[in-house]
């Protein structure tokens, strides 16, 4: 087994050394909280002071992995059936999201040396870090899924949002730029307001004044609410009918397995990696058994024994 | 082919000239939108005193592109089926919603140049050319076919929030009168408290101080997180059994087209026609497919060709 | 025909006089509608200045009609087969919650005759009315059933909620009630904050101000979003499975009238009554009866020719 | 019968004395809203100075019951099947959730005789005895059961608000910070106004000001929305879920049963029995019910014997 074969394994959790990948991977993990609590507390103003020399060694520590951690990923890339061998694969990988977010943990380092970038901005790059995580929680991965596959519907409940937020603060110009001309004196100033309360945030640092501002002011926090009612409609039905989606594609799999009317060992455990792999849990996944088992009864039952219409002799059609 | 065909072509994206189609579509889109944006920018006092010459020849040109596309498809709505043929479809077309945005664009302006209006008031109107975009979103679709399912529930749920604001403000007046006789010295004055509480906006520019008006306030804001439950849930369903429904017409089309046991080229094009015209996407059609395609098997299979294992004869099982 | 039954008739829209009986449900809805605005109005104290002597006689118009309207249903309520013949049947009726709410419309006027009742309690009394509506609204019956169905479910979120509430203010009261004494003095003033901010209602009049307060805050407001979930998921389960059953019943309803294979202009008037009863749209309905029909199809197919193992005659089995 | 299954029977109302067990079970419960109530009474100044004395017997009295309670329960922990027979039987329950809770409920008092806590810590701890109340209450099963089924998908939603809190406040630290330093003067303490903002709470004692600041906080409010969306749909996507599981579970208990085509009175206890533990109403159980009677038909229709038109012979057509 090659060098790079063994690195995968370490990354990937793959092959015979599992225990020292899950080592590897959760120091890494660990790695990527220290860093963004690093940054966090840097910008409070006392410890920056006290203990400026630590978080900047930590800095060069982290970038140093970090930037091992990159180039080992790139190595081994062509191991990953998903990217394909040669320089190719590698090219594939690097284009990829999750390399991006980790060439984005690096990269403002680098360019530091060599352009003068405002450490306001650098230390909220840093926390891009944040987003390396994704790829140590697995748990993330339905959530994905169901924001992916309704991506449509939230992208036209938000096309909504604007056109309301546009037409809130038009409505409300029109009405109290007089009265409150620091809050409303014109459509993009109003839009704060109208943002805030379609959103029922509600600040109150501005509000409307006169009968018709408030008149309008009840119309677009009643609109609010149902604003607030489409994504919350969209993700339940998201997530509704992905867990149906999967708990049927784990019993049109187990139909297939169980057609031969017997369950052995190599079905038991094609069972659990699909079940696995589609995250359903003990529950769900024996109830879709039983259901099918008791299907698979009630049709092979009346078929049970067949009758030779030449010979007379019952046997079993199946 | 006439000159109105190819009109009608441009404009609803069909016949050979796609390209020029889509062009034409997209140029709109965007006119669209720099209205929206210049009367934004005009509401700002600084840019309007600067650019008011731009702006107005914007506003122009804008109305007389407007104009012409509302002529236009007033004259190719014989085209349409959906209208019918004669100046009877031309009637019909010009009283179509689609129809009556695209002419509330315009008249205000004509109207402006016989009447005194007022500019604010003239401004509003001018943005309600951004419904002119939903005639391009087809994503809006779906949303609003479930708005408009859900339509009954949702007036309900509006008019159990207009008497729960009319009880909860009469119930705050009675309380609170006389401590704030500003903010709840009357019913429809106590009404802006009630509505800010029970969207949950909660401002905060009005809160009530006395014991008794804040148990009320209490019993209000946990009956005004029920009331933002309401739409949600609503939506929510309508969302979820929409899909359903859209799914299960997938599946019966598919039934029908795969009953013969063959899947011809003319299905395929049939199934991919059914899933767009539904807004399935490409996983929850396959699985759809694989499920007809297993229940196809499992009742065939009982009926193939049985041999009798004595005397060999071949007959069906059915 | 006896009076009764005439009256009967007319109250609740059956027999021959429909037209009659609409007029009569629509004057009485207009009533309660101009009672509930008259009470908004006059609790403006310009307008009750001025307009007193009409507002009174508003009332005492609206209390005779109500009487009058209370009386009749109790003398037609032994037509109601829902409530029984004879005075029993007339008792059920007074008390059943419809009568209760009539009774609650007129019975302060009459009590205000001989005892003292403070004008401010009288008022939010005289907006009970506005409760008579639901019996004109047939909208309002499946939010009402979802409501029910989910009652038990609900009221457990509401448990839920008064647990976090209690916990919530004690916790702020531990640590905050030394710097904000007037509002984290006691558990019962600490409860207003944190009701308002586990409902996401935040009025912004008490905020936490030191760093341990704060700290609580956030885990307060973030369950809060859960507690704002819940009735929301609650009411979307409710509206998706109420819907689910409505379906269903019609399906079942479906298969009993086509079982027999015609349809019969008898069974499309059963199944024309079974959506209207079921409060199905067209859409839904139309759907239910393609697949029953399909499945029709499906299941009689095969069965289709028989061969008689002794005759050898071919025949259809049903 | 034995002193130890009496007092078994008592607390887990088994056995022959159900109405003395109802009668403990409601005792027991009125002692704990009472205790809640006198905890919350006490942090009232003026009520413990003056009612001081009696607020420390009703202490003294409840935690003599409730030491009681817990000696009583762990020594009949071995009859209850669930824990097993002997000391390790004993040792189990201590160790069970339900057992710790006890145990919360009375060690403070017992800990504050050898050491000095703090009264204000004593008082919320005493608080924590309201969570007694969840073994008295069967409604909040269901509500348990689907958030232990979503925990997982409720923590990553929770994970993704942390990334979210901690990018905004970093964002918002980055703009605002020199312009209200005491609000977002570092990254922990602008935590609070992102918080209060990705809540939907806004209590709006802190507000970005400046136009970059603004044009964050659109963004966050609106991410906001869609963050206090992900439980709401999550939630709902459980009762779905689990009401759809219940049902399904229901059905094929029914199934089952009914598959030899009587219904005995056992069959009919038995499905009561499944339709009481899975929690179903009556409508969902009927309904089920209905269903499975009428597939038994049509699957059992078509076994009939048929008749011959032509030889009159009887044969199963299958």
């Amino acid at each position: 087994m090659t060098l790079r074969l063994r690195v995968y394994g370490l990354f990937e959790m793959q092959g015979p050394n599992l225990r020292a990948a899950r080592l590897v991977n959760t120091l890494l993990m660990l790695l990527i909280l220290v860093n963004v609590l690093a940054v966090i507390l840097e910008s409070v103003e006392a410890y920056h002071r006290q203990y400026r020399e630590w978080f900047w060694q930590l800095e060069v520590f982290s970038v140093t992995l970090f930037t091992i951690e990159y180039l080992l990923r790139a190595w081994i890339a062509v191991d990953n059936p998903a990217y394909g061998r040669g320089w190719r694969g590698r090219v594939r990988y690097v284009l990829s999201p999750m390399a991006l977010i980790d060439l984005l943990a690096i990269l403002p380092f680098f360019l530091s040396m060599f352009f003068a970038i405002d450490t306001r901005i650098l230390r909220v790059l840093r926390l891009l870090r944040v987003f390396k995580l994704t790829r140590h929680f697995a748990v993330l991965e339905v959530l994905g899924t169901v924001l992916r596959n309704e991506a449509r519907t939230l992208i036209s409940a938000i096309a909504v949002m604007i056109i309301l937020v546009i037409l809130s603060s038009a409505g409300i110009y029109a009405i109290e730029r007089a009265d409150q001309p620091d809050a409303f004196g014109s459509i993009p100033r109003a839009m704060w307001w109208a943002t805030v309360t379609l959103t029922t945030v509600g600040y109150g640092d501005v509000v409307p004044q006169t009968l018709g501002g408030r008149l309008l002011g009840v119309v677009i926090t009643v609109l609010g609410v149902g604003m607030a009612a489409l994504p919350a409609g969209i993700i339940a039905s998201g997530f509704t009918s992905e867990l149906a989606r999967r708990r049927e594609a784990y019993e049109i799999r187990a139909k297939q397995l169980l057609r031969d009317g017997e369950i052995t060992s190599l079905d038991r455990r094609e069972l659990i990696k699909a079940r696995n792999e589609l995250g359903l849990d003990r529950t769900d996944a024996q109830q879709v058994l039983r259901r099918v088992a008791m299907e698979a009864e009630a049709t092979s039952e009346p078929d049970a024994v067949v009758v030779c219409p030449r010979c007379g002799m019952r046997f079993d059609a199946h």
